[in-house]
């Protein structure tokens, strides 16, 4: 029997260890400039792979991530399973209820976005194919729907993240970007799943095209329509008589790996079965806020960005970049789908802001067309330029769609509380023993911080208290003031155990102090802001540990980890 | 560049989707009987590889399962990963504060469940090899070592789950167990680390025993003290400065991963440095509830299924058991084990039949004692008689400590709400317009599942509420009376959504009403049931929910999810 060696073994953890460690923090770096965690992700495994550490130190790279052997098939199942595994959670994320609601705006969006991109995609490639990076080898019709499909798809999970980062997600226009990207994945995947079929009879190998692509809409439609309906039968008879959640996270692992081994025997790829198992599974009710938790944080934290790494470990990305395909790449996928998009938004009546908004939004392309594109590769569809092409296009536009649709809407990106508070404004413990002396210490520290005039400031923050105080009641007062000459809101948070009285309703006195200096233009921050706070320490046990904190660290971990982000 | 072709992606997902399912299900089934669930997972690879399918169907087992070739090797790794990663979930539960607290009577009962054994084992195994699966290549000394190791590690988490399912988790008693046990775990791992290390030598590769002895301790000392200390301080820091939980949750396992490359390089197995890792990141207060849940969920109920199911899959186990072998390796086991175990918690100053309990419960092997069997088979260590004998060995012991227990202590089985109610006891809509009349048609209903004599029983239930009306408020009444002619309790359920009044102190009239009989002569059952149904309703979501099930099905799975499992 042949068995992993025990040197083998030792490569394999410590390559999984540093591919995991360092897409992490390349991904966790990214966000903290709103970038896309993906975009760290693919970085780490440039920086570890052919791209870098390969130019640099070529017998390293290659030790720790050999291409061939067993290490490297180890490395393949596993990165294979990893991403089955994201497209269940990605599945999970399609609520086509929503779709539904949105009904014919997200069609007209959804359609056009995938119709007028695939049409602009198809002309290029058909027309201009050597320069789109087609070479010769394939036929040129399957080059073209290929090059057309990967331009027509969105990345829903990219969508939905940037959406929430601008406090969109719940508006109506978040709602009819998400259904529309929502209807545009689904078409987009079984539009690709049928080309995959042709190339599997190109090659020669597989089932035959007709039967490819008909036992692929079946199993579409089915899981759609009985496979959701059975899941949401069964899934309250697996709670009953499992274990707790075992059982639920067990069925929907086996059955995300069944159907993945159905879609890649059918000839279609792995993951466009979990992918529709996630979908008739997320949609269910039944399915408890915690199980989706468990599954969607272990795969998005843990299987991802080993995935995500392992793709820029499959090329060099300098060696095989050529300016002008990024660049004719990036400029057709743009304008097909921003167009196509946009159009589609002001045929349903939408202001052309709004329209432009929603048409930046949608291009996003992020992981969709990553893992597209290395299937295209892996199939000898396409060549290592278009495909660095065709990821730097997926990562470009998904950095753009945040700052293009802020600038089309004049939005204010919605930012975390935690992003107020510097480590000089956080006083503990509040040296002051009544009010006013703590509204002065607190204002020093913020202004301290932001190079402000305090006086000016505490004569404002008191005026203020005396309209009416701030004091929220159960040991929490938010002393306030709109501040002229700031551009950000500026936050001081003082901690007193021995409570200052801030004329609470309830009478206590405030044990946690929340200083906040806000520009007079933003109006709503504020507001938010101080719903925030109020929020975040109705709960007893919050308080209590607040109080218990040892320095900055910690209690920004606090606030951070209770979701206040 | 050497690839996974399509054909053995499908067969991956297909062998690892079953292996899953049927592991999954298995080890539910084996749960209803109060056996541990790594029972149920190793049947289940029983069930798929050499020992049933393999008999029945051998192309089809060699098929999904083959035991060469590219497929084997990505079982192999994933595997191999899955077990690290259980070891560091198993080091996760490890407290050890309990241990420090417990301190000498653990240390006793630890130090002598650790010697005695130890001591029983190397005497058998010296005296009388060949009969003990010994095969003459392997250095007799050595093999005694290993023998006389694998019997003295207990199984922390099956000693965990059976102390909860008794309800002495946290009690003295449970507490004595666990530490003795924790303690049991990290010196018996750090001999079998050793051990290898000498197979190492033994085998010709590898470092010297010396180093790899010396590597081992430090590395075990320096994770324990230094390595807790920084892990302590480090976590507050990314709590506070990266996406939650995917910092902690990337963190943890990448420490994991790193640490089992080193302890695999070292020479003793990668199992061992992810199981230190876990214990020293379980051990800080700064992992939340909810990470360590993540973490926890998926491996025990995904990773561990598969990993225990793949030992199953090793073997033939009806070809290589050999009766007289599995009879001594468990009476030496267990001779060893209990009455080491018995004489450390006598000489702490237990009662004798405390000590028998403190015995039987530490004489759980479970699944420690498979995956250092599995080692030593890698190894060459033993062969596949003695593995299977210690596999059954291992299972034998955890299913007797739990009755073996509560044999000891007199003490019944705590039971779970759900397993009271039967499908025909539970009305909804409840047909009653008044107390009266909902008590009777509660009576009937729970008289006729359990053959009582329903006439005496209302009279009884109504007496009671004669003396006091058991509305318990908001909306939920609990009639009860003891019952003479039943063992177990009986409970009905009925929802009326009009309500009915049971008198209750706030004047709500009742919408979920319980009714309970249980024997005479369980004292405490009565009042357990009764404050588990009201602490489960106090919540007002809760209540709503209950009031909108359809079925008998999603009512179970409702009282199941919320923690009355």
């Amino acid at each position: 029997m042949e068995r992993l060696t025990s040197y083998e073994i030792t490569v394999m953890f410590l390559a999984l260890g540093i591919l995991l460690a360092t897409a992490r923090i390349l991904a966790e770096l990214v966000q903290r400039w709103h970038q896309p965690a993906v975009l760290g992700e693919i970085l780490a495994g440039m920086l570890l792979g052919p791209t870098v550490l390969g130019a640099l130190a070529p017998e390293w790279s290659a030790w720790l991530f050999p291409m061939q052997g067993n290490s490297a098939l180890v490395l393949e199942g596993l990165t294979t399973l990893a991403i089955a595994l994201f497209l269940l959670v990605a599945g999970m994320e399609v609520d086509l209820s929503t779709m539904w609601r949105q009904g014919k705006t997200a069609a007209a969006v959804g359609g056009a976005g995938l119709v007028v991109p695939f049409a602009v995609g198809l002309i290029a490639a058909w027309t201009m194919p050597w320069s789109l990076g087609w070479e010769g080898k394939l036929h040129p019709l399957l080059f073209a729907l290929f090059f057309a499909t990967a331009l027509s798809i969105s990345a829903l999970p990219v969508i939905a993240r940037t959406l929430m980062d601008l406090n969109l997600y719940r508006s109506d226009l978040g709602m009819i970007i998400i259904a529309a990207a929502i209807f545009n994945d689904l078409a987009g995947w079984i539009i690709f799943a049928m080309i995959l079929g042709m190339m599997e009879e190109e090659s020669g190998h597989g089932m035959g095209i007709g039967q490819t692509i008909g036992l692929t809409l079946a199993f579409a439609a089915g899981m759609l329509t009985i496979g959701r309906w059975l899941i949401h039968r069964i899934l309250p008879w697996v709670k009953a008589y499992t274990s707790w959640p075992g059982g639920v996270l067990g069925f929907a692992l086996a059955l995300a790996l069944l159907a993945a081994a159905l879609t890649e025997y059918i000839g279609v790829h792995a993951i466009f079965g979990s992918f529709l198992v996630g979908v008739a599974i997320g949609d269910s009710s039944h399915l408890r806020e915690q199980t989706r938790m468990v599954i969607h944080q272990f795969v998005s934290f843990i299987f991802a960005p080993l995935f995500f790494a392992s793709i820029g470990l499959t090329v060099d990305f300098v060696r095989h970049f050529d300016v002008g395909l990024v660049l004719a790449v990036l400029a057709i996928a743009c304008v097909g789908k921003v167009v196509g998009c946009g159009l589609g938004a002001r045929w349903s009546g939408l202001s052309s802001r709004e329209a432009w908004a929603v048409g930046f939004g949608m291009n996003a392309r992020g992981a969709m067309e990553i893992i597209l594109g290395l299937l295209a590769l892996q199939f000898g569809v396409i060549h290592e330029r278009l495909f660095v092409a065709l990821v730097i296009m997926a990562l470009v536009t998904s950095m753009l769609s945040g700052p293009m649709m802020q600038w089309c809407l004049g939005k204010k990106k919605g930012r975390a509380l935690s992003s107020y508070l510097g480590a000089r404004a956080f006083l503990n413990p509040l040296h002051a023993h009544h009010r006013d002396e703590a509204i002065a210490t607190l204002v020093q520290a913020a202004s301290a911080s932001a190079n402000l005039d305090p006086e000016a400031i505490v004569a404002a923050v008191q005026y203020r208290e005396q309209l009416m105080p701030t004091g929220v009641g159960r040991g929490v007062a938010i002393p306030h003031a709109r501040v002229e000459g700031i551009t950000t809101p500026v936050m001081a948070v003082g901690l007193s155990r021995a409570g200052i009285d801030f004329d609470a309703a309830d009478g206590l006195p405030a044990h946690l102090i929340f200083l906040l200096l806000t520009p007079p233009s933003d109006e709503g921050v504020q507001l938010d802001m101080i719903a925030e706070i109020t929020h975040l320490f109705e709960n007893d046990h919050m308080r209590e540990q607040a109080l218990e904190v040892n320095s900055y660290t910690e209690f920004l971990a606090l606030i951070k980890s209770a979701g206040a982000g």
